[in-house]
């Protein structure tokens, strides 16, 4: 951590944010420039995140230099993170494509959505049984009743199942019917609903809320990776800013960024990152070329009648034409489909 | 609702569009310009969110014409909502003050900082039991034992007491011991603690998420007030942008805008949205100039020995005279302090 | 153009605005609503972008229908342009792939650097001789000698030159030494600048301005085209957000979006809009898996010295892979390097 | 400067670092901490900016510590900077108001204006003769014509004119008619632009450009004063976010923040950063109590009938009251109208 005092700070300015330094155990390192005197600090992670000297008399800014999380770093576990669900992999040279339905509605519907997925290639079933909808008055899910239909699915087809939980609560019934746990943009720092998926074990997908940084996201795998559950695949889907013509901006460099600073698996949603169904093929091509360990995607036998997300589902019958092009490019990449 | 169709839909989509539009019981006008047909689907607000014509064939978009909340508008509702919380009140021609550090860190704290808020004129207490850090290694907050502070504080005081629920099963010992809940920014979506604290009844201030827009604010609004608990006091806090010189950007025009569209009581907090202690009065001040029926600031004892946010702190030493400047103003606008 | 009024309005408002319409030649058709009353104004483009209804009284909001641009959009031409230079097209089946420094230095450096580009296939040469720089102590380019030099490039590699033109009494000169003139983003609204290239001929690389939506990049273009310049090349290259992990967020959607919305070919930046040399392949290869029609890419005979950028260009001594890489995926596409 | 290098830098590219920093005549000194070295680099800021050390092997990131700009900072004049413009004052204790149309459209309308602008109290006369325009189709103001109008209403009212000027080729003609010049916020980095206005040697007006930083805006002014030119206003017009119900978010924040860092006056535009008349006033007066020199709004007489900006425009009829208010906010802060 480096100190920057302001131009004109005292002496005893600096000699107290020395002192506030080495009472924590940490020691400090004071170098003066011709108008500015910066002070290191070097100690551990720990001691250095509880020292509060941004407050002190005469500091201008502090500049963290070590990284705010650990277990999820590179430097902490070099090799990739392969995930295993029920035989189908995620990481390394093993690329998911984890599709179905925005939200279950019907036995029929989830079933025709499987059948789909399976014969195009896909490796994993996605599909909410509870839905977080912007508006009190939209659709909010069928709740346990679509994860029994999620389990059906799963049965016929042998698809694991991916399904959103939002409230502790409800954490049992999913750990009874799913394979993983998605954990959705608008919870990605419910730190409460983190630590929980964190004690359950179960695989989690973790996805990046609209507004946090990628050092956010990574934070936010560290509280669940800190309960002992290193099965996290991360998920970029879109971050929000100024432009309307996607309803997202998909911030394809945040898949390098993140597995130049992390291990575990990355996948992108390119369903709500952009929200419309012809944007689909080209950020899933994109996705994979930037070196993705996955795609989650929207696909729903009518779109039209889709009680959410209809406009950026892919209709089914279309699943295995654009499933082959994925599949192609992870081939080119030197990969292949988990 | 009007459905703008893509330059050469045909005569069957757009009679298709008709067709769902009247299916669920709205009408439909359509209207040819010379390049692009545009539909008018005409009905109540649940007809038109139950119409996912977006996904229709030859559709380019849709634009809604009706807001997609009601309880919290001023169409439903003309004059301002005035709230009081034991006696104090916010709202109309009531501005509230309130103050006090952003974690409740020990009784001495709580106490010293109490005091220093009723001695200057506030008009509430703010203090954080529970506490969303972004690193699972900082200070997490005392829990119940914080609660029971804050309650000490309030016997001695008077002073109202705001403190912030983030997970449900905390819920009862919330209400036990304070007078308003507080749900921070990154719970502004949480929908089932919105549900939970609309139940509860006890009054809400309602923080804005630092990526949410004015009108997704007022439907997480809307998500409380719909269980019959109209007691909602938003919070503009700041919201996420490119700028670097503060921690957010406070919107200031969200002032004058919410209030506009809702009749609920608006306040501002300088804190968070700067993280500088030096911009806290002159942003306070311009809450109070646009019109905010209120401050939440933070102020602590110590603050260069805060366990979190002591570089936003004002001291309790110079919150007196802080104080004075805003309830000056206040004065100028023809208002008072609640 | 639709013209949705206040709840409330009145029949005169709702008839002034009416008569507005007529007046300058367009038809209006009202459609009463519930709450609602909605005018769809039906003309020509140009009247109804003189028509300032926004102001009127008892006007809630105007929803245009029609695109502000013409010249530039896929209704207006339905083929893709391709675009001539020198010998090497771009566009269509054609895909570019435009390398060099970020300025011009020497004689040697960029010397070294077009016969990297030529060995390795990239079918232009790109070199700054005027350069935008933040900070008025920057290095500012060598002007018209740096022009010179890249067409001393030139006459050895064959390799068409592009360079950006930052003033109108430059243009001389740059049309006399180069075959493409690049806009740069913080100019993509100097509409004098654009009027002049487009009176000018040449072609003209047109950068996004980081804050600029894909439909005021397209607005910016058509300044160009309307002057009788249809040789525009449009390039992504990255906008503001609050991502800090990278100098830009790369809007990987803009590419589908553009080649949608217009005709003419698009170019990403992968070195701008990351700021880092180790994102430079992934996202090269994203864009062009995304469908860009090339790529504009920062290489330096010894980036380590470089006068500005070195922190994102490649070493020529390794762009002979990139290249290789890239490549490989355009063939991939079913496309080749122009 | 701080370079902070990788784990795992080498002592070789630790040295090799080094060795850079002291080519260029500035010193280093090297600090090991349990995982990263940091090395600082000690030197004036010329020395520093000339030092490309981002791109040498092992290096992470670099820190920089002294400002980029100088001559526009508090540091190097601590005083505020009072500008006067034929004897209207700005900075300090005096605050302008600077009101007028967007455009000039006509005499009369310009008169009509200068005379309720004037009447109201009002210091200088806005209006634009020159017009930057996103759309090649709109109006693109009268040019030279425009400016011999704006000449006539100061002949008559007195009060002083501030224009914008576009294009380097028409600063003859506004140096011979006009008193400040302003430079939009599209061109807020062109370069040349602010350089000629620099030494033109008249006050200048500088608009924050939408995605630019505060430091940008202290840099881009930081090329005027560089040309001996002191006499800069900086305006804050909001800057472009997520947010839709207004057209730019005003910055607030960044009034207190830029005369922390320089000694130049600042100006809000609440016209321009909200697009609704209905916020003018309540964003005016937060500008006024954040501590803001001035306002620049606009006023029209006719707006609903105005060839730009109508929905943002004040009628004249109202700005007597609007002045009133504003005015006496300003005797409220201890200051007074220029």
């Amino acid at each position: 951590m480096m100190i920057v005092m302001q131009e004109g700070a005292t002496e005893e300015q600096i000699a107290s944010v020395v002192a506030r330094i080495e009472e924590v155990g940490a020691s400090a390192h004071v170098s003066h420039g011709q108008l500015v005197t910066v002070i290191g600090a070097i100690g551990d992670r720990e001691q250095l995140t509880a020292l509060p000297v941004e407050a002190c008399a005469g500091v201008d800014r502090v500049v963290a230099i070590l990284k705010p999380y650990k277990l999820v770093s590179r430097e902490f576990h070099a090799a990739d993170t392969v995930i295993d669900v029920r035989g189908r992999k995620i990481g390394g040279e093993h690329v998911a494509l984890i599709a179905g339905p925005c939200s279950v509605e019907s036995r029929e519907q989830i079933l025709a959505a499987a059948r789909a997925v399976q014969a195009a290639g896909g490796t994993m079933l996605r599909g909410g049984a509870f839905k977080p909808r912007t508006s009190p008055y939209a659709f909010q899910g069928l709740g346990v009743e679509g994860l029994r239909m999620l389990a059906a699915a799963r049965e016929e087809t042998g698809l694991p199942i991916v399904t959103e939980l939002m409230d502790p609560r409800d954490l049992e019934s999913v750990l009874e019917h799913v394979d993983v746990i998605q954990i959705g943009a608008r919870n990605m720092q419910n730190f409460q609903l983190l630590s929980e998926v964190g004690k359950a074990g179960l695989p989690v997908l973790l996805k990046r809320g609209p507004s946090a940084t990628v050092e956010e996201l990574l934070m936010a795998a560290e509280y669940i990776v800190k309960e002992g559950n290193r099965r996290v695949i991360l998920c970029e889907r879109g971050i929000r800013t100024f432009e309307t013509s996607t309803r997202n901006t998909l911030d394809i460099a945040a898949v390098p960024v993140i597995k130049q600073l992390s291990h575990l698996p990355v996948v992108v949603d390119p369903s709500h990152s952009a929200g419309r169904v012809d944007l689909v093929l080209p950020l899933s091509l994109a996705a994979i070329a930037a070196g993705a360990d996955g795609i989650i995607v929207e696909t729903h036998p009518y779109p039209e009648l889709a009680l959410c997300d209809g406009p950026q589902s892919l209709p089914c019958a279309a699943f295995d034409e654009y499933a082959a092009r994925v599949a192609d490019l992870v081939t080119w990449t030197g990969r292949s489909l988990g």
